[in-house]
């Protein structure tokens, strides 16, 4: 494979490229090794300006990551979450085949603020549960989620222990509330320092926040729900159709 | 309003959330200045340490932004776009009411590299159509969009102008190419320098970046489009459901 000197396309761009096609087809695999500086120079023949170039456009991207001191390598490849149907992260977890584990970082009862009285409709100073937790898959920390729940909807509710147990199960088996239907948005942020402690990152490291809005087969909204995704490993996707006029 | 001193949740956490809901239900408007430090001391009898922290959270999250000098602002909304009917740029800011504008970047053939061949399933080298713009509303820059078309489907598009066409409209009419299906991944990511530049950012800015293969009726892939878009105005929205068991 070489790189085309009379293509308008910039010599470090077709590298970028080339390694990119590299690593989708398995040449080289997630935390392999990238060849070195050097080694890259001279198979393709083309300045070290031009690999760093290349090496910093990937690094950016997150398809490799630097090791000081010892070289590049290859990034895991992103999970790749459909958001088409209502499930929890522990049951997506185990789907893809991991182990999912949670630490509760705040499990508590409070009066709601005027701001979350309205998204939850609610009058302010009702009892709300928050449920804030970690979530695990192979030890990794992918996700922090934050919960609210207007608590005369699940009394006693936080005397289950949800490092253990699933809300949405709790939820459906013992206050009959069956989730159905949410409405979701997806925003792009930077982690705040609690946040790239507890998700392992370095900063300025950019985050994928969802907002969930959970309503049950009665049309009852149960759930207001806050998360912040580590986007170096998290990737959504979603089908658009149209239908023709 | 007044903050709880015996509250679990810390005082500039009900500050944040306070004016977050003021901002919310119209007190302040966008783009309207926020009381001064000293004046929000007074108001919530807060020092300033926790007024500062309350108003670098919110810029943080977007929702305020700061005028060295001038003082604090409230953001605008962000556009928050449904993830479900396939529609291009322009329709999605008629259909809000802006005026949509287009400034072509790029608009050039060139042949295909592997990994963009392997994308859209055609050979290497394979002559291929890029078109890239910059999107504005209002005169506002949103968006980067790069379209990758094979060639062969659409011969001679590049002879149209798509600082004022549709592309969509223009596959459809001239080339009976009608884009019913689209599969998007939504990824958050830092804004390189060109798109510090071209979206008018700051680094660090974090981006949503959208990638879309678009189908047509046959089941013929058309389309390849990378689009970043910035964070501090758009977030997107979706609706999940579950089939209960």
């Amino acid at each position: 494979m070489h790189l085309k000197r009379e293509s308008p396309t910039p010599l470090y761009i077709q590298l970028k490229n080339t390694l990119v096609a590299q690593i989708s087809t398995g040449t080289y695999e997630s935390h392999q090794q990238l060849p070195s500086e050097r080694e890259l120079c001279e198979r393709y023949n083309v300045s070290r300006t031009t690999v760093r170039q290349a090496i910093t456009e990937l690094i950016y991207e997150g398809a490799v990551y630097a090791r000081p001191g010892k070289g590049t390598f290859v990034s895991e490849p992103k999970i790749n979450q459909q958001l088409k149907t209502l499930t929890g992260f522990s049951q997506d977890v185990v789907e893809r085949g991991g182990v999912p584990t949670s630490h509760v970082l705040k499990a508590e009862l409070l009066a709601a603020d005027p701001g979350l009285a309205e998204v939850l409709q609610i009058t302010p100073d009702a009892e709300v549960v928050m449920l804030s937790r970690l979530r695990l898959a192979n030890d990794v920390p992918l996700a922090i989620e934050t919960t609210y729940l207007y608590h005369a909807l699940c009394p006693g509710v936080l005397e289950h222990d949800f490092a253990i147990e699933s809300l949405y199960r709790v939820l459906g088996r013992d206050y009959g509330l069956r989730l159905v239907r949410a409405e979701q948005t997806i925003e792009a942020g930077l982690a705040n320092i609690e946040e790239l402690n507890l998700l392992s990152l370095v900063s300025p490291a950019p985050v994928l926040k969802m907002e969930r809005l959970t309503y049950t087969d009665q049309d009852i909204l149960v759930e207001y729900t806050m998360s912040i995704y580590r986007s170096d490993r998290y990737k959504f996707r979603t089908t658009l159709s149209i239908v023709q006029a």
